[in-house]
């Protein structure tokens, strides 16, 4: 039978973007640990770094969020395709749909950071959009005094943002922006490499973010700061798992052999934030008892938390479905999909791989 | 500055579908030579001998033209987003977007030949539905007694077609299904990695092909034929080419060093096709004209007529416009795509590159 490679440790690409280091626990955006961005930058601000290369001084970054607010608002040509959608069709099938509605053949190369920004900024409008007609609720517009993330949780809620969440939101999407060649870059620089377009080709990410395998939602941990529910109960239901032989949700990671930086950087906002919202509370907790019971249970093997388990209560506290985990990530990677398709469109090359072909030969003619 | 490979000589995938050797000028589908199955086959065999690995019998056959008919029907739901589209988006933009949207998040893993059969009969039918919009005629229903090649052009057309026609359009489509790892199967490949479903990676394919550098139409051939107009005047317009010292189009190939199958198997077929249409008469005329003048002026430099030499001339004998090249192939290589989605979903394996990060560190904490 075939065989596919996945292409484990071949090199597809160089990039300035970022590096993902699993060994050494390293994330880092164009030279700055993304970890130290989560922790004190605005989402604008890590956008401008990685499609700009640098940080924003001021005078940027005012125009910069001028020129994302006034692209917040979804046009009609947008709308009355959003609204030809059958209403059962999941949120991210639409933004699928609706990014290759917004193709357009004419001026399409080279892609522009302006396309970049368009798209990355409407993106949170049609999440909102859909997830309120899908609720039965009036669709909002956008809140001009808001950046970005309070923007979008004021879309989706109605109501003005706890500052808290808005703060703990806005870590885990710069944390969710970009992370090396994974599935869904990597299919957008394949689609960008035939001189496709940046909305075809962040169409196809979407296409691949969808998937189990990449965009999973931490339901795992969801399930499991559902059950501990308050903090008193944390230790005992966690021994009770241990005890079971069974694994504790939140802990581990693939990629990461050491403590996965965007962990950390959410487990210390977190604990900023901590009386702020219950949810914060009980993810500090639980993950203080856990990593004291995992020691006692599992000595000398470290098992650290993952981003999942910080996100999962992140999404808790903001009260997103689970039927928008996987969106809210989106809204997060459109930055690093557009960065490498810029990226891929400077000195581009089609990704032509060779295949092997293992059937049957037909006689010579 | 970031570089990337276009993964030259890196094997991707094994694969059963087809072989494709350009030193040789082999080009297998399955264990038999594409060129025979586009001169003895019909489109309706040759996508179930890639889709099942092996040719249908009598039985078979009928069952399966059977299922393809009734999967040529637009569904409300598919024509509701059509007719909520702007008119003026470019058929392959319809395509992606319509594709992206039949894309559906419940039961998509694994992928199947059913899926595969009905996302095949269904884009005939949106690429005319779109063409006949945009021209101001009236849609068509599928003709329920005519097989898949001869049902498009009706389609399109509007009128019953010429069977010549039929019969260069059939090989030509044949001939377009399949072609190894190109740009938009391997990212149908990439993107259903993470078990995301066929509709979504066939949409990222569908964008990968819209490229200029992948579905190029071949008007600069179009172009040429136009210009020699009639057989009298192919010699002396050749020569003035050639004497210019200018590259005559449709000769030569990136992949096929030596003769290209493809369009050996378009030659024979136009070739048996003579007298039926001017537009074949021109083609091989011209051709033989211009291979002897090419070694009068070239000599012991072997140049092969390529694939869009004689494309060129079946695309004006069914009087396509240009705009509808790429979505012509594009009814042919759905075939190839999910013929290698099927097979990637069998054992698959996320796509996972590596990139080496060219930018700059960060100061250590």
């Amino acid at each position: 039978m075939a065989k596919v490679t996945g292409l484990d440790g071949i090199v597809a690409a160089e990039t300035d973007i970022s590096l993902v280091d699993g060994e050494k626990g390293h994330l880092v955006y164009r030279g700055y640990w993304a970890k130290e961005l989560a922790i004190s930058k605005e989402y604008e601000e890590v956008a401008y770094l990685l499609w700009f290369g640098s940080l924003p001084n001021q005078e940027q970054l005012e125009a910069f969020t001028l020129k994302l607010q006034n692209n917040r608002v979804l046009p009609d040509s947008i709308r009355n395709i959003l609204d030809a959608l059958p209403a059962s069709m999941p949120v991210m099938n639409v933004l699928q749909t609706t990014f290759a509605a917004m193709s357009d053949d004419a001026p399409s190369w080279p892609p522009t950071v302006e396309q970049a920004v368009a798209l990355t900024a409407l993106l949170p409008t049609l999440i909102a959009y859909w997830h309120r007609r899908q609720s039965g609720l009036p669709c909002m517009e956008p809140y001009t005094g808001l950046g970005h993330t309070a923007n979008f949780l004021y879309m989706l809620s109605g109501a003005q943002p706890n500052p808290a969440h808005v703060k703990a939101l806005n870590a885990y999407l710069i944390l969710g922006m970009e992370h090396g060649m994974n599935a869904s870059t990597f299919a957008s620089r394949v689609v960008l490499s035939t001189q496709s377009d940046m909305a075809s080709a962040v169409s196809a990410a979407i296409g691949a973010m969808k998937g189990p395998l990449h965009g999973g939602a931490p339901s795992g941990v969801i399930a499991m700061l559902d059950a501990i529910g308050t903090k008193d109960n944390a230790e005992a239901w966690i021994r009770q798992v241990l005890e079971r032989g069974e694994k504790l949700m939140g802990f581990g990671h693939r990629v990461y052999k050491t403590r996965d930086p965007r962990a950390e950087a959410l487990r210390q906002v977190t604990e900023a934030l901590s009386g702020n919202d219950p949810w914060f509370d009980l993810a500090v907790h639980t993950e203080k008892t856990a990593i004291g019971l995992l020691e006692e249970y599992k000595p000398g093997r470290r098992l650290y938390t993952n981003v999942e388990f910080f996100a999962a209560s992140i999404m808790r506290a903001i009260a997103l479905p689970t039927s928008l985990f996987t969106p809210a990530f989106t809204a997060a990677r459109v930055v690093g999909w557009t960065a490498h398709i810029l990226e891929q469109a400077e000195i581009n090359r089609i990704f032509r791989p060779q295949s092997v072909y293992t059937g049957p030969m037909p006689e010579q003619l």
